[in-house]
């Protein structure tokens, strides 16, 4: 483990940065979730729901800005920060990269922001410990490639930190997501995966149409990840991308790291921008849960024949044999009878679609056709655009902030989630998206991983929420606060 | 097993109506599958390719129509019979049925066309036996309840008829399907199931895509059975649909028989439309097949829900539990790597679609969206229109048989399926799609009620074909002949 991990850091200079520049082209970041985990009377888990225990946010210090710590400045982790410079509400006290291209970039920002340079933790890659070290802060961000992100929040919780924010994928083994449950509420604090697409302008309308009952009983959910990252997963060692076809050492950016996981993986590497928004409609660990996941993995064609087209056949990396199947479609089986659909599809040409599909008993939401039926009000057999309904049901959220949103990546989406997160700071209160989440979107990676592995046979899905899910209320993005 | 049937006999005089009057609002019919099986050297199974053993087709009597006789002229065997009627190649020399209101029906549609009489049979369930006896006949048709089509087909095999064509669903167990596998080898005859959205004119457009590598190589293939069914599984004992909440006794057509599937079985019952026209892009039993399949069903809402609303609570049937799950989505492993996901969903208010996706390494075909991304020709990232494509694209056989189809059911793809049941009788060869395809199509159904009852567990998929499916090669289609 150590000397991967050291193997891995030696890389890090580019690799930080290789995060950020290709995030942004694909979306990255965070919902908003489960604010109060009332809980069973006497049951364990985090003990908070108006704050944690002994802490009432910044309360006792009114006007007083949340001091923010960002790990990895990268271009996912410059667009937080530039976004945390735009509040008055925020002061970035900490940053930290081993890239010092990615450092300059961000100093840059700051200078340009007006605000005060923050302190700057670089030269190892466990510099972050010393940001964590620090006493005044009230969270951390962390936009580091995914292998990092696990020991980051083991180590910013075990540092005290009571607020984390991490970029999606909050681990890579089955372990690694109970042990940051475990950690988050051992240390009785906060770990939000920044997942955005539950603040997509059209998702929330599609969330909002749920709660008003317009689609009836919540029957069959599809999402996922269908998006062509074939010139994000090879480069030539130089931005922009779509050029090349190296990755790992020779490679820049996320072709320096994330590649490598389609060498060695079978499943679905990237399920929480599909999931994350289904989970929040069908009320999962509030009320809900899922109980068994089953993936399935077309053959492997598509990198490859990448990689002869624009390297040649006799080019070194025609040789790699990848392990994850060109499309990797998963079903997870819901406690309360609902089944849910991904579908991560990412080797080969096809427009970018999350694919989402939210169907109940009263009609349905076809993402793809931007199309929506509802029973009684839609012509019989025909499809309504969706425009009509998502502008009439558009989120209160979107309603209030959207001018605040504007310039934002993602559509707007990356303000939501930021909000989010430093709300929940300022207030001592949850985030609206919480540790069993991040540990239950995420860990279908290596659950499909098995399921793939046994040809499709079915997988229990870990309750992360030890029975607190009968318990717990969807408090998510009820009303227009945040 | 006799007793269940006697039971089902009993009321049979409306129910054999029903079949059609439903399905007239449905699609149901066949494709056209693979003609020469020329097979492994000395190997079992159907002794076919240029015609049966002994038998030239109608060569030796130049000139002579095709002999039919129809068994079932409820509204679907009735849109067979009035094809039929049309052509100058085909007569119909015997009818059957047990409903003297559809063989009135029947009757006025035959003297309008102006050709002779058939013979009619009927007064007992079993009178199609006495058809069958008729010693004049090149082939027939059946146009009856799903559970009548296995023992009819047998009966028929076992008669000495060559050409049996058979509405969708061969059979409802899986040893049902073997059994009419055996017996067509067994008597080498030819059993097509006549299924028509392989005939569909985008699903043949799209097929000729695949052929000419449009798509690349094949990745992932979707499809489906999406139709709100609710209007024609209830019903008050008379026409027209969509009145009422009585199944079985009480009521009239599809709903007397079909929705007591309903009630009993939890799986896709329904696959045929959706995996037909994919099994023959991913040329299954013809160079491919499929390996196993994992079903996943919804809880059950939509039937009681219907029955409530339109009959009130206290009405007897909105205590009757139905078993099938609203939404079933099944998945398929293919030998050569590609997966095939299907889903039926008939008990929910929508608008109808099959859901058909097509997707290569090149590109992709999305059914409800109407769209089609090719790489290298549609602008990156952006869906071209459909229609374009499938103009450029339309199949040989449409271009030259549109006129001939016009007016024939389920927008022409009716006229194709029997003309092409026909033309194999004429010329003595296999019919485009044969019992081997409709025996993998059909037996969808109970494999699905297995995985289904086991949580999603794979099932493993007979190879119909004994290992045949290796050397098959498939001709559906590959011109404008039939």
């Amino acid at each position: 483990m150590a000397t991967t991990r050291r193997e891995f850091v030696r890389n890090m200079s580019l690799a930080s940065a290789g995060v950020l520049a290709g995030m942004a082209s694909a979306e990255a970041g965070g919902l908003a979730g489960a604010g109060s985990l009332a809980g069973a009377p006497g049951a364990a888990g985090l003990a908070v729901g108006a704050g944690l225990a002994g802490e009432a946010g910044l309360a006792g210090e009114a006007g007083r800005s949340v001091r923010l710590g960002i790990i990895g400045v990268g271009f996912r982790g410059e667009s937080h920060l530039a976004l945390a410079l735009r509040r008055p509400d925020v002061d970035v006290v900490a940053i930290c990269d081993v890239d010092d291209q990615m450092l300059d970039r961000a100093k840059g920002i700051l200078q340009k922001s007006g605000k005060a340079m923050p302190k700057i933790f670089t030269g190892s890659p466990y510099a972050y410990r010393d940001l964590l070290a620090l006493k005044d802060l009230d969270g951390v961000i962390i936009a580091t490639p995914w292998e990092w992100h696990s020991p980051m929040i083991l180590d910013a919780l075990a540092a005290g930190i009571k607020y984390v924010g991490t970029e999606v994928i909050l681990g890579i083994t089955l372990q690694e997501h109970w042990d940051v449950v475990d950690a988050a509420e051992k240390n009785q604090a906060h770990v939000m995966m920044l997942e955005n697409v539950c603040y997509r302008r059209d998702v929330m309308a599609a969330l909002n149409m749920v709660r008003q009952g317009l689609f009836g009983e919540l029957l069959h959910l599809q999402g996922g990840y269908q998006h062509d990252l074939r010139g994000v997963k090879f480069n030539d060692g130089k931005p922009p991308y779509d050029k090349g076809v190296e990755f790992g050492e020779k490679a820049f950016s996320e072709a320096r790291w994330r590649t490598n996981h389609s060498v060695h993986r079978n499943g679905d590497l990237y399920p929480t921008h599909g999931v994350g928004p289904l989970a929040m409609m069908a009320d999962i660990n509030r009320g809900n849960r899922f109980l068994s996941l089953s993936s399935f993995a077309t053959k492997t064609r598509g990198l490859h024949n990448y990689i002869v087209k624009n390297g040649g056949e006799h080019h070194p990396n025609a040789a790699v044999r990848f392990r994850l199947g060109d499309i990797v479609t998963t079903h997870l089986h819901c406690a309360n009878g609902e089944t849910v659909l991904l579908q991560h599809d990412t080797n080969n040409p096809r427009p970018y679609s999350l694919g989402f599909r939210v169907q109940g008993t009263n009609g349905l939401w076809m993402d793809v056709a931007n199309s929506v039926y509802v029973d009684g009000v839609s012509k019989p057999d025909e499809w309504d655009p969706a425009a009509g309904w998502f502008a009439k049901y558009d989120h209160p959220l979107w309603q209030k902030y959207s001018k605040d949103a504007e310039g934002a990546g993602h559509g707007g989406m990356d303000w939501f989630v930021l909000n989010a997160f430093v709300e929940s700071i300022k207030r001592g209160v949850s985030t609206p998206q919480d540790v069993y989440d991040a540990a239950t979107w995420s860990a279908i990676s290596p659950l499909s991983e098995i399921s793939v592995e046994g040809g499709g046979r079915p997988v229990d899905f870990p309750d992360f929420t030890r029975g607190q899910w009968m318990y717990r209320k969807n408090d998510f993005a009820l009303g227009d606060d945040f």
